[in-house]
């Protein structure tokens, strides 16, 4: 496993990016210490958020849908 | 002012329903409690989340986009 998440579109941090951390292991200790995410989906009348409970093993993140 | 907020497509409550209220004091005193947000934005690699301070006067939401 790489140690640092490559640098894409989707997961660059613009606001404070001086503080950006890109290592695995930070990443992977926040995510660790969280249980909720706000998940965006788009519907007919634009984009919505749900609170979904979330679990990380590796590199996937598992999200409760039920 | 209307005593209750209309039910349309983009605010019908579909999980939990039978607690679903729309009475204005009942949506303000949780508005009210509240302080941030979790707002979807479309962008070009799709939807994201931005958490932002709010705020509620009479009818309308003030979000904080600094």
């Amino acid at each position: 496993m790489q140690e640092k998440y490559e640098i894409k579109k989707n997961n660059k941090i613009k606001q404070l990016k001086t503080k950006a951390n890109y290592d695995k292991k930070v990443v992977h200790a926040i995510l660790d210490a969280g249980l909720v995410a706000h998940i965006a989906f788009n519907q007919d009348q634009g984009p919505i958020v749900v609170p979904m409970l979330y679990g990380r093993e590796k590199d996937t993140i598992f999200l409760h849908g039920a």
